[in-house]
């Protein structure tokens, strides 16, 4: 049985919401300077930190998309757990990516490597479900409960 | 059972499709302005409905995924009738949205509060429905079926 | 029976990470050209490749939500198989665009619209996979039941 099930996904559901959150908070820190430095649309140059506000936005929407995918697809094929956890230590850096990057440029690269880190984990945790899948699928065979055989 | 079957998610792939094809339609919009105003890419600068576009174009873009991962959360662990529901009204307020931007930035300011408070929605119909299936995967407790049962 | 396995989206699964490390291969290209032109963030003038590797990354950008909504559409409604055939279809086209956007903005265009045509693709296969599914869930017809019956 491969069918999938709303009570596997629960975890990565409260992530992905959180990261939508997110998002809107990014676009939230922009707007605010923008009434700072009464910058209205469509106008987007500015004072410094209204434009590192609106580069960390932009960055932030730039790995939304492969962040999203690579958490539902760790979570999807292999488990909600590992996915959930490095999708929460992502939410981690990329806040304090936008926190920092507003602050200083220089603050925002720390942070963007820690989120880049959680991105590979979670691709490699998804690579795993996706093989994992896979050899069941074409091979008939269950690298996991192989492995749990191994463990008992 | 909580299996995710395509049946129920019918009408979150309707407005997920038509989503797709309105980015379509914004990125098009840009288009048709740079050729009307001869402004060949990379070019990013121009006269102000130009200007206005691309900045109606870039925003859509920003709260795209958030759009399609509360709306597909909502269909997903809650119901897809709210959820396409609250997701055409999403639609349509875009669509004034990158229309009333292009005329004038003001135009921009009612249907953009209107397509946040149809996420909002769709934010609490997700929430409301991964609560639910965290409930009765943790706790055994199904509020929707009890709910039913009262009201019968 | 419409239960989604996750057997029935192994491949759509490897084309969506693919794409992932795509956009991440397009911001690497930008960061690339900061690292030899010595320009750091938030600045985002430069000279024309740089500009232009700018673009690309956010032209890839823009059609990341559409690309993925299609592909997933047309994967979970439909089938796997053509999806994700036109999805590598598509891959290809923007590794060539991204190449080619980088060189000169003239070799954009190709490879642009050949991806246009691939998410074209996707949504006609979506489209007909959710028809098929709103006809059996609402009309009991299957219409590849039929089809089936009738090449047999």
């Amino acid at each position: 049985m491969t069918g999938i099930e709303t009570k596997d996904l629960i975890w990565v559901g409260v992530v992905a919401l959180g990261h939508s959150l997110q998002l809107g908070q990014a676009a939230t820190e922009v707007a605010n300077l923008r009434r700072k430095h009464k910058i209205s649309p469509p106008t987007t140059d500015g004072p410094p930190d209204f434009i590192r506000a609106l580069r960390a936005q932009q960055n932030c929407v730039e790995f939304a998309i492969p962040f999203q995918v690579v958490l539902w697809t760790a979570g999807v094929f292999a488990n909600q757990v590992p996915a959930a956890i490095l999708g929460t230590i992502y939410l981690y850096a990329r806040r304090n990516y936008i926190k920092g990057y507003i602050e200083a440029a220089d603050k925002r690269i720390k942070p963007f490597w820690q989120s880049i880190r959680a991105l590979q984990g979670l691709v490699i945790v998804g690579v795993a479900g996706i093989v994992n899948t896979g050899l069941r699928e074409y091979a008939g065979i269950d690298l996991v409960a192989r492995l749990r055989q191994m463990a008992s």
